[in-house]
Parts: C-alpha cells; sequence; structure tokens
C-alpha cells in the first residue's frame, strides 16, 4: 500500500465533466489500495475572474481581501471533487488549507509554508477517507487569516503535504504529458524526459518551462520528495523528478530552454570606482525588481564601465526609472534598453563532469549566425542572451546540436 | 457614537456597481462617528449556480462537502465588500464565520449557533476597522469544519453578531423598503408598518412574508436586539421590530399575510380510539415532514373520525405515501389530498385585548363568499385555509376590513 498525492491543475478540473475524470482516476488508484491525497486548483478561469472583480473595485486592492477572495476558487473545486469522489462510492473529505494545517508566514498574496502540521489528513487516511486539499493556500499561525501562496502555488502545496505525511510520491496532473526537451511547438522532434534531477527542473523551472512552479521544486529537493509530472487527459507515465543518480551524468545536456519576457539595461560609461555596482543593485532591489544576468565590461582605459543587466520585460519601464536616477548620480553617460531579446538556455547535470560544452554551445549559435549578447553560466546551465527573432532558430539548432531528439541522428 | 450592524441581501450585493453602493452607505455611517459590522449574503444568483454545480455531480451531495462549497459565495462578497470600504479611504476587514467567531452545532446545511465570541470583531472595531462578515456560515466547536445556517441564514448571522456584541441596532438591507400590511403585489394600498412586535414579525414570517428569515426573528426576541427592516436602493426609513411596546395593542391587526404553499390531507372514516393521531403524526414527524394546521372531527354516530391536516405542497407526496400506510394500519376508509387551496391569516397583538375579530374575519369572507377549509389560532393570530382561487380577493377584503390601508376609508 502506497501513499500518493495527486495534484490536478486548473484545466484539469475546468469542468465538471473533468472533475468526474479526476474522480475516477482517484478511485482507481484507491482501488489498488493506496491512500490518496488530492490537491486541487480552482477551475481554469476562475481566479482571474476573481481578479477581475476586485480589479472593478480598486487598482491596488488590500493583499489580505485578495487572500480572502482568491482562495474561495479552490475551495469550491475541493467540495466538489470530494462530492464526484463520492458519488462513486468512496468516502472523501475536503479541506482547506488551514483545515489540512499549512502554516505560511504572513506575506499576504505571496506567503511561504512555515509548517505543515499534517494531523487532520493523516486521521481522515486512517479512517479511509480520500482527502481532497484546497491547494494554493494556508492560515497564519493561530489560525487567524487566509493566505495564498502565490501563482502556480498549488504545486508547492502539493509537494509540501507529501512532504509533510511522508507520501511515497507526489503525481503533479496538469495538460501535457510531462517535461520535454525543449517546447514541442518549436522542435515537433522533443523528447519527453522519463526522468529529471530536481536541479535541472529548477533550472528549466526558472527559464520558462512552465510545467512545475519553482519553490515547488526547490521544496521537492529540499524534503527529497519524488515528483511525477503527467497528463490528466491520457496514461502516459510522465517525467520523474527526483534526486540526482549516477547515469543521469552521462547526459551532458537534459533540455534547452527559452525565455521571451526578458529586456536589458546598460548603463554606459559610468566612471569605474569601487561600490558602484553595489549601489546600482541596492537601489534596483529595493523597488522589488528582480534582476537576472549582469556583465560589466570595463573600457580599454580602465577608466569607465558599462553594466548590462536583464529584467523581466514587464518590469523594464520602471527599472529604466530608477536605474536613470541612479546613473545620473555616479555620473553616467545614458541608460539604455533593448526589449528585442531573449535567453536561451541549456540545462545538464552532465556539464558537471563534461567539458567543452559552453563552447558547443557558442558555437553552435555562431555557425548560424546568431549574436550572444549576454553569457551566464552555472554549474548545470549555460544561458545566451540574444536577438528575439533567432530564438526559435536557436532553441531548434541546440536541441540538434546536444543530440536531444526522439530518434538518434535528427 | 452608536454600535451598529447592518446587513446586506444577495441582490444588494449583486453586482460591483451595488457592492460600491453598499461601500459608500457603510462609510456614511462609519462619518458619523458609528462602529459598524456589515454582514453580507452570496452575490445574488451566486448560491444557487453553485448548488447547480454540485447537482450535476450528485443528486443527494455529500452535507458537509455542500457546507464547503456554499460557504464560498459569501466570503467573495465579504472581500469584495472590504475592498470597496477601503477604496473610499475607510479601513476595513472581512472575516469568515470562523474568524467571527460564529460557532454551531453539526448539523450541515442547516446548522444552529450555539455562541459567538465576538472577540475578534470587538477589536477589530476598536482599531478602528469596519468589519465586514460573511454571513450564512459558522465553524462547528473546535474551529473544525465550516458549517451554513441555511436559507436565509445571513439575516440570522447580522442578528446573532448584534446580539453577541451589544449593538444598538441590527439593519437588514433588502430589496423592499419594509414590512407592509399586506403584499403591496395583491393590495396597492398596503401600507408600510413604521413599527411591529417581535411576535407580530414571527408570525408574519412563518405565514410567508419573505422580508426576515423566522429563525433570525426568533433570535432577536430571545435576546432582545432592535431590527430595522429597510432598503438599500434608497434612504426611506423602513420598519422597526421591537419588543412589544404598550400603544401596540391599541392596533388590532397589522397585517394579513397568505401561504400558497399549502396542502390538505384527510383521512376519512379512522376508527376513534384513543392513541391514534399521536400514532400518525409520529410517523409523519419521523418523516422529516413538517405538519402546520391540524384539525379532527368525530362524526356523529362518535364512532370514526376525520382527521386533517396541512403540509407544505412540496412534501404532498411523500406526506400522502406516508399516510396512507399508517391509514391502511388504522382501518381508515380513504387518504385524500387536495392541493387547490391556500392559508390566509390575521395577525396583531391588539387581538389578546380585542374580542370579536375571528369573528369579523370569518364574517367578512363569508359576505364575500369565500368558504372557509380549515380554522386555526394563536394568541395573534388567525388563520383560515380557504379555496387557492379566492387568495387575492380574502387579502383584499380582509386588509379593507382591518382597516390597515394608506387613507382611512379606502
Amino acid at each position: 500500500m502506497a501513499l500518493i498525492v495527486q495534484k490536478y491543475g486548473g484545466t484539469s478540473v475546468g469542468t465538471i465533466e473533468r472533475i468526474k475524470a479526476v474522480a475516477d482516476r482517484v478511485v482507481d488508484t484507491a482501488k489498488n489500495g493506496d491512500q490518496v491525497v488530492v490537491v486541487v486548483s480552482a477551475m481554469s478561469g476562475e481566479t482571474d475572474k476573481l481578479i477581475g472583480l476586485a480589479q472593478k473595485i480598486s487598482a491596488s486592492p488590500n493583499e489580505r481581501e485578495m487572500d480572502m477572495l482568491l482562495s474561495s476558487g479552490e475551495r469550491v473545486t475541493s467540495a466538489l471533487t470530494a462530492m464526484a469522489v463520492e458519488a462513486l462510492g468512496y468516502r472523501a473529505r475536503s479541506m482547506t488549507g488551514r483545515q489540512a494545517g499549512i502554516i505560511t508566514d504572513t506575506v499576504h498574496t505571496k506567503a511561504r509554508i512555515e509548517r505543515i502540521s499534517g494531523e487532520r489528513i493523516r486521521k481522515a487516511l486512517h479512517e479511509g477517507y480520500v482527502v481532497v486539499i484546497a491547494g494554493f493556500q494556508g492560515v497564519t499561525e493561530g489560525e487567524t487569516d487566509v493566505t495564498t501562496l502565490g501563482r502556480g502555488g498549488s504545486d508547492l502545496s502539493a509537494v509540501a503535504v507529501a512532504a509533510a505525511i511522508n507520501a511515497d510520491i507526489c503525481e503533479i496532473y496538469t495538460d501535457v504529458d510531462g517535461v520535454y526537451t525543449t517546447d514541442p511547438n518549436i522542435v515537433p522532434e522533443a523528447r519527453k524526459l522519463r526522468k529529471i534531477s530536481y536541479e535541472e527542473m529548477l533550472e528549466l523551472a526558472s527559464l520558462g518551462a512552465k510545467v512545475l512552479q519553482t519553490r515547488s521544486v526547490e521544496f521537492a529537493m529540499k524534503y527529497n520528495v519524488p515528483v511525477v509530472v503527467r497528463s490528466s487527459f491520457n496514461n502516459n507515465p510522465g517525467t520523474l523528478v527526483v534526486q540526482e543518480e549516477k547515469d543521469m551524468e552521462n547526459v551532458v545536456v537534459s533540455g534547452v530552454a527559452y525565455d521571451k519576457n526578458q529586456a536589458k539595461i546598460t548603463i554606459v560609461d559610468v566612471p569605474d570606482k569601487p561600490g558602484i555596482a553595489a549601489k546600482l543593485f541596492d537601489v534596483i532591489a529595493s523597488s522589488n525588481i528582480v534582476v537576472d544576468m549582469i556583465v560589466q565590461n570595463v573600457s580599454s582605459d580602465g577608466k569607465s564601465a558599462d553594466i548590462s543587466f536583464t529584467v523581466p520585460k514587464t518590469d523594464s519601464k520602471r527599472a529604466v526609472e530608477v536605474t536613470g536616477k541612479i546613473a545620473a548620480e555616479l555620473g553616467a553617460k545614458r541608460v539604455d534598453l533593448r526589449e528585442d531579446i531573449s535567453k536561451v538556455s541549456i540545462v545538464g547535470v552532465g556539464m558537471r563532469t563534461h567539458s567543452g560544452v559552453a563552447s558547443k554551445m557558442f558555437q553552435t549559435l555562431a555557425s548560424h549566425g546568431i549574436n550572444i549578447v549576454m553569457i551566464s553560466t552555472s554549474e548545470i546551465k549555460v544561458s545566451c542572451v540574444i536577438d528575439l527573432k533567432f530564438t526559435e532558430l536557436a532553441v531548434r539548432v541546440l536541441h540538434a546540436a546536444f543530440g536531444l531528439a526522439e530518434a538518434a541522428g535528427v
């Protein structure tokens, strides 16, 4: 008998018919003698509808109230899913984040889970219930206020619950079959990965492969929760996300990711004095803008430098404003903004033990006439900022160059 | 400085524009220096939509899950209303039934309030917040499960909260101007009552005047909470529901009510033996059918009796079934059902001190050719079951006979 957590996203519970299909799958699992905890998102479109209502009332609605509002969507799905399981003759009990014992900090709309008691979940399982938990939500210490965990937070709910009750596996059901070597919309030969390490998944998630929420992967890695990403619309096996295994290093590159939501800001001719970068990025950070890549070039005479960095395109206007002010103070010449860029990355734990991966990437891009604007590397990742228009081409040629396609030689 | 509870029904918060209008009214009250606690229903149509979803899943959905599902509607409105008040520059905080400390028994979908701690409400008021409570819901002891209070339960939430925090008044905002001497759709001259006693309101509510939920009136009477029923769409003063006052007895009849949801069941020729009625109504009660009026006539030879009683039309088929079985056991001749009837009632605390009220009612009906099928009386009420087709006529002539119209002599 296994203890299984199953998380179903908004599309998977988007209609009454789909909720019934979810119940079928849950009951099939229970029939095997397994204990099942289900975590559900709001029905697709529901959260956006509620946000729309709030925005009609206020441009910047109170965040505590936003949480009270948004958390209702998952409650509805959890109750409906529990009813659907009961309609099939099995006992089910819905639980809110509070009832499931998911305690968070007090940062409304993007709360962090502090602990999960899991006591009530275990008790209900022991009594023979399928437990259906409303995802995306928790409650502050003392069960005072309702909080939500931010976009994609139901993934985190599922992984955190799986960790708390020591589940054998956490299955994330979504509308794709698993994690692919790259976006199949760009490269039809993209191959579904059978297995991937937490570290690689983390890089892929943060690089814009939207299959799993980044924080949920961090959590799974921290507590060593085996995660499977699979489709709720078929019975294909999906992709297993686990601790790095020995044989994984044989594969040099596991996937190619891209991110079009990037803008590059350059401060031109900053006098090259110590502490300038610190001052600049301190100001930007305090404006709550997340900086991704940073490159600094000192001019040949050693007197001034250009500092470039990337931010999400959605924050670019604000970042330019903030940067403009500090640039003037620092005595820089001007601030440039480029929005026609994207970031293409290769990811793989095998890079640690294989040399020449980065240079192969650069050569591949160069041989197709793709200019590299910025470069950033980590232990298991190489990212290049390139012209936006070359994104798809770059993904295709890199996917081929590292032999990621389904059939060898494609 | 007064402490005021304001309850807004589903129509009053049915759209974003109306929620903003509610916020305007709340802020106007707060501007007077009064402390305001708001209780809101779900946006009109929302609860029925959720019930519809549940029914697509199961003919008899689990009641605990129904409560989890339905309670989400009021949460949404409470958050949106709090946002709307904040958008006007006032501080507001929404609270679920649990957060407001509304503790109920465990009878899901029709829970009874056991106590209200009110502590958190008082604290928030003290800190200068407008408190916006999600109506219709509570939580079981130990804050275990969410419960709902049954149809119209938000009225009860409001009155119970008003009692718990010792509010100066509980204002029930709805889509009518107050309590009328009778249904203005039938009698255009119907007059809005300035004041009415709890006892009278209770009779009117249970007789089908749907302005206030019956249990909320019982609660207001028990804890002596002054209630005002008024419209959220204008500034008319409404109707005050209070303890009986001396001058109220001068008015013999306060209102005329009617109820078309009535069916009459007759068991013909039951052998007249002791304990028969007890046996019959015991069986019916255990089928959860509420019996209203009961009449028993012993035949002239004293050997057999006819027993007639009324039940809600919606339960009539089931009542006939149950009655048929027990009638056979008792040796009765047959069971008759009449559904083409209605109940017309006059209500007034003045009846206690004025004689001849009932006979005036009977004479008035007789003089218009309306036959009386059954009669039932209480201290402050006389009810007659009549032919359904005479309902409107009976209401009109009784309203006139007891001088209830706006202008004298109408």
